[in-house]
């Protein structure tokens, strides 16, 4: 597959996971929304996230479905795609990332409008934690992408029958059980491109998009990513 | 497969989709039903349409189980199947969601007849926005549909596995992501057959099924399979 | 397979479908279960009484799988199974019924004795209507079982790779659908067995089993399969 | 497969499930967790556990995974693993599951620091029944660990391709079914290494990890899969 088929299939597997995660934040968020004030929130938001990762992944196969950095950079750590494409991969998830956070954006355009108060939209587009604290912080997104990776890497034959569905229930049990300290970012492209498509888009009375901490649903992944690589590797 | 079939196997699979997923929305809606009041609202009527989608687009195989216009559209743009036969694709669609919608009335009859106030009752049949304006409530159903068409188009050979299962995950993302300002309805036919039923049945003090906004959930939804089919055409 | 084996694979598949069943309801309706208060209670009895039916259906599987008198009705009327193996059937069946519902009373007998007011814990073993009428409770449970059973002759052989999913997501999208207005039974074991140890079962300050429904859940479902059985047989 | 590599995959695996387990009652007890008072709090609990179980047993393929000491002796009794393989099978699910919870722990590490009340985070880690009571807790262990068990002994071919996620759905019916009562331990694993977790943890006002009760979950899952696999021997 050429570098720039790589491009495209992770930006529009990327593009729909994120139109899709965070448009499962946005209903519960935003005011004006049918989902808002409902009930089950947190499941809403889980489950959002899950059958995104579902639809994203299932449009990203041709490139191998990454759909994320810290799979893309684990998945070259062993020998798995070639490190040259690994830019390729990544450029395409980031601007996927972006321009999904765009689409959904528009989707919801007049429930940002209409909101009384903007400055809480952040949680839509991107991860901060609930309570901030840097290294307890990085360590809650090592290890639900530690467990992620090495699920991915030691998944067995016998789950191959699932489909996507199989990646979409353990995103799903990341999201039940890691996902409520951090909000679980467990991929870089996830939580930049949106977290850039909200410093730009026009959100009137929109907050901080708090670069301070943007670092943090970066380097975390890729380090729980780059040990559960590693493990796989002794294992197997 | 002879024309007259196709329109039965439609009529049956968009028939049953609708009776499950108005069914799902009077379960919140209706006062007197056990589900009314218990909580996690929106859960129940995404998973309700999701599964709705399952059962009726497994009865409807043998006709390609579109049970949905914006489907048989895209799919006939691609030369899926012949324009001639798109006809009795809508036709045996939009008969179906008529019917469906009126067995679904009569399974909740006794909770129309002791509702309180059935003015909102439209809500259960189709789908109106939460904030109308329609350029932006069109770019919401363009988007949504755009995502179903699009998966469907590439979802990759390993997903087959899933069975209707797949699709199925593919409508409760859409549900959670993107369905909130406008109900997503994402299908000509699952709109604009129950509203015709709305318009028709015995309701008492029913609320107005709300004609000048009818064709958005029409149009909105054809041109977002339109220009899936058009990607897809480029990419595949 | 004997006919003993037939009765003792049913008496198991709907035993267990019943002792998960008539607990999920158990479980949001008893006072002193983990699950009391929590919300999303009608989730809780839909997701159970589905998952109930995937233990069940799979443990059930030599013999066909029915663990429903309605379905062995409507299998038999297609010739799927012979007239003299029905009692076995459905008496395997109905003792299962009778005996999941007393496992299940045993794994909540602690919050029996110690809930405030027994009067209302009939839910937990069998259907009653939200609204009564006779008339239009039997519709409500004639359609919802005959869309189990027009699914369940339509299905195609993509659905096969599901294993018993795919019977679980149907009867999860009729419990969303139209589950709301008699709870339901959709299998008259399911309801009489239950029913039957409900009567019996030393529970302090139970209601009454109301007896004077109790055909309804019965005539309801095998008028719906027997319809269902009809029509596959003119479509397929 | 050497004892040694049993030892390793049945640790993580456990490891794994605990590690989603518990954070799925930790999102919902403890109060800076984005999860906490969301609505649902059952369902997430119920849904992670499942998902939990769908990861670790995923991971633990390659050693047959058990993850769960209760399922060790049963397929023991049954002849499915040699007798000298039992320590090293239960020997790994303990540490599995002391390590998990552990991992757990330091993901919600600044939400147990800005709790206001630890002394209820024990329901955190391992169980403890509504209203206590020796005998009848047993007997709730002892039926929901039988359906476990008897389901993975008679599980028909037809649901091998649903993976790992058959046993994921069966474990959601005995959550949603079964664990109103105790909490569904169903695992001796599961239950003891937290709780020995718990007991060492520095937590600050932590409660009593409940030692008088700590054999029952580990007694009664023992009986109730013993059970299992005689009458499975029987009708098999």
């Amino acid at each position: 597959m050429s570098y720039t088929d790589i491009f495209i299939w992770e930006l529009l597997g990327t593009g729909v996971l994120v139109v899709i995660g965070n448009g499962s934040v946005a209903a519960v968020v935003l005011k004006n929304s049918f989902s808002h004030g409902g009930g089950g929130d947190w499941l809403v938001i889980v489950l959002g996230w899950g059958f995104g990762v579902f639809t994203g992944a299932s449009i990203a196969e041709p490139s191998g479905a990454h759909i994320n950095p810290a799979v893309t950079l684990a998945v070259a750590i062993n020998g798995g795609v070639p490190w040259g494409s690994v830019p390729f991969y990544m450029g395409g998830q980031l601007l996927g990332g972006i321009l999904g956070a765009v689409l959904c954006w528009a989707a919801f355009k007049l429930q940002y409008d209409h909101n009384d108060d903007n400055s809480g939209t952040r949680a839509i587009f991107c991860t901060a934690p609930a309570i901030r604290s840097t290294g307890w912080n990085l360590v809650t997104e090592v290890i639900a992408t530690f467990v992620l990776l090495l699920w991915i890497f030691t998944t067995p034959a016998v789950n191959d029958t699932l489909g996507y569905a199989g990646v979409t229930f353990v995103i799903m049990a990341i999201g039940f059980g890691l996902g409520g300290p951090t909000g679980y970012a467990i991929n870089p492209a996830r939580d930049l491109g949106p977290r850039i498509a909200y410093a730009l888009l026009p959100i009137k009375g929109k907050g901080d998009p708090l670069w301070s901490y943007s670092w943090v649903p970066i380097v975390g992944p890729f380090i729980g990513a780059a040990l559960a690589a590693l493990l796989a590797g002794v294992l197997t």
